[in-house]
């Protein structure tokens, strides 16, 4: 799976924001590879990207088109429908990380046959794996893991790719979610693959390289989720991570969905973290921690920020305010 | 999915008794379900059953065929097809517990449709499953976890059921995979569900019941396996076990598969295991070893197992020659 860019990003008739988040996540990290944004009648989002047709984003050279937002009531209107057909038959290939399939539409599926163009329903794994076979891959690897789940382990890990290349470092991210997917352009809908092959899917997404080479692997859910912890145990297993990197969100007052339990202690997190890395790759250190504060006092956030820095020893960043340029300095 | 029993295993051409195993591990936990055997020629396998052909089988009120035998290569031959597809026709389902559907032979799919029987596939599970959202369940539940992979958790656990049952307890084995599936007449392949669904099919497998009814859970994996321990976790989570008992075979040179991964030791994979339990009920606890002794000298195993009792202060067992009336004594 390689989604071929450039893209254009098909807004819909997203209602509000929220529903182009995927959109938005796209364009913030590959403003690249986003030549326009495609907004139908009652579009209430804008990226800021110049508004393009299907023709004019063609003409300019785009190849995919990236359904960026929710479908309302997960399914695909015939208003949508009638757009994506057309922009099969003008030589887009389409890519949508929702949950129905593109593949599923039959005049989608049929239209891309006849156009000779693909479509990419990143939720769904393309392709079946191997059983891990836990064997040691030369290159480095760096993996997110959280308190819960939403904590900003995506950004994290892409705020420390794209530091890593500014500094002329080899760092590939490598995603394991929809929205990652989209803006890496290949991955692995990590959570979507058969249990028994969780651990083998990261090794394939996450091959053997250079020895100087960084894989950044997006970090899915939490060990100390009830719901998800297999998917993250599968993923710290199979990432044989050198470098971890706690993701935090303070003001969470519970797990996400569970209102019944409350967030681990960091440092029992993060001990529980490392004793699992440790069976794939007994060297595994953590080597920072990003913390969300976006829904924090903004007085508080230098001071929060310090305090763990100061008790775990480790740098200690919002990715977004503060940028991560003091963890990739331990790394370098 | 509820196999209707009685069952005539149909053994096939089984080349050798390993290849049966699947029939001989039904035959052994359900005798009162088990009519007879149907061997094809060439069939070098005996299971001590009544030889009986699909029209005595179905004489004797036998409802479903069960194929407990692994077929050659992994496909169906023209021989068994035919077999298959007779016995639909005189009014058995299938199931099977093979990697290759019965549902994808065009010949057994329409016989089945046309006279109304159905074919179980059980190592592919037949519905969704929703998140689990790891809310407290009534009842009590007993989950088997092991130091690695096939170290005797479904024989255990079928014979704490047995053992329980015996005493009148109110108990049921839940299967979480292929034989055992065949033997408790339903259960869940657990590690062909999809990755975010693992803990939720745990709960949706073992319901709400009553205070003093026991799940007995068949453990899969192990959460030192760098393989499969995402689903060890997740069904960890998922079954919120009041009860553990550790499954060991002290023989094992490396991890099942992985020739690097040695075996972690008892009281850290002890440890590991109830940590992870605890989360989602912590008061989990240990009430027992089971020790596959089958490959050990002989006059070790007392020593051996009166060695682990002391160490740990929990009954010793191998369930296979000693059964596991101690385990159940302190449970009742």
């Amino acid at each position: 799976m390689a989604i071929q860019h450039p893209y254009l990003l098909f807004l819909g008739d997203a209602p509000d924001q929220l529903a182009a988040k995927t959109a938005q996540g796209v364009a913030h990290w590959r403003p690249d590879w986003c030549l326009g944004q495609l907004r139908l009648e009652g579009c209430q989002t804008d990226l800021g990207l110049t508004d393009m047709s299907l023709e004019e984003g063609a003409a300019a050279g785009a190849k995919t088109l990236v359904i960026g937002v929710a479908n309302r009531g997960g399914v695909f209107s015939e208003k949508w429908i009638s757009v994506l057909e057309k922009a099969l038959l003008l030589g887009y290939d389409l890519a949508a990380g929702l949950h129905n399939r593109l593949a599923d539409v039959a005049v989608l599926k049929a239209a891309a046959e006849q156009h000779g163009r693909r479509l990419f329903d990143v939720r769904h794994p393309d392709r079946e794996f191997e059983v891990a076979n836990g064997r040691k891959r030369s290159g480095k690897r760096l993996l997110a893991v959280g308190t819960d789940c939403s904590v900003g382990k995506m950004y994290a890990t892409l705020a420390i790719e794209k530091e890593m290349r500014a500094r002329g470092m080899k760092a590939d991210f490598r995603a394991t979610g929809q929205t990652g997917i989209l803006i890496a352009g290949s991955g692995v809908s990590i959570d979507a693959v058969v249990a028994d092959f969780i651990s083998g899917a990261v090794e394939y997404l996450s091959p053997a390289n250079s020895a100087d080479h960084w894989d950044i692997i997006e970090g899915q859910g939490s060990l100390f989720h009830a719901s998800y912890a297999g998917v993250s145990l599968g993923l710290l297993h199979g990432a044989q991570a050198d470098a971890l990197v706690l993701c935090h969100e303070p003001t969470r007052r519970h797990m996400r969905g569970l209102p019944d339990y409350r967030l681990p202690d960091l440092r029992h997190c993060m001990e529980a973290n490392l004793a699992a890395a440790r069976l794939t790759n007994p060297e595994a250190e953590f080597v920072g921690i990003a913390v969300n504060t976006s829904q924090m006092d903004k007085a508080e956030v230098a001071d929060y920020l310090g305090r763990l820095e100061g008790e775990y020893g480790l740098p200690t960043v919002d990715p977004f305010a503060t940028g991560v340029a003091p963890i990739v300095d331990r790394l370098q």
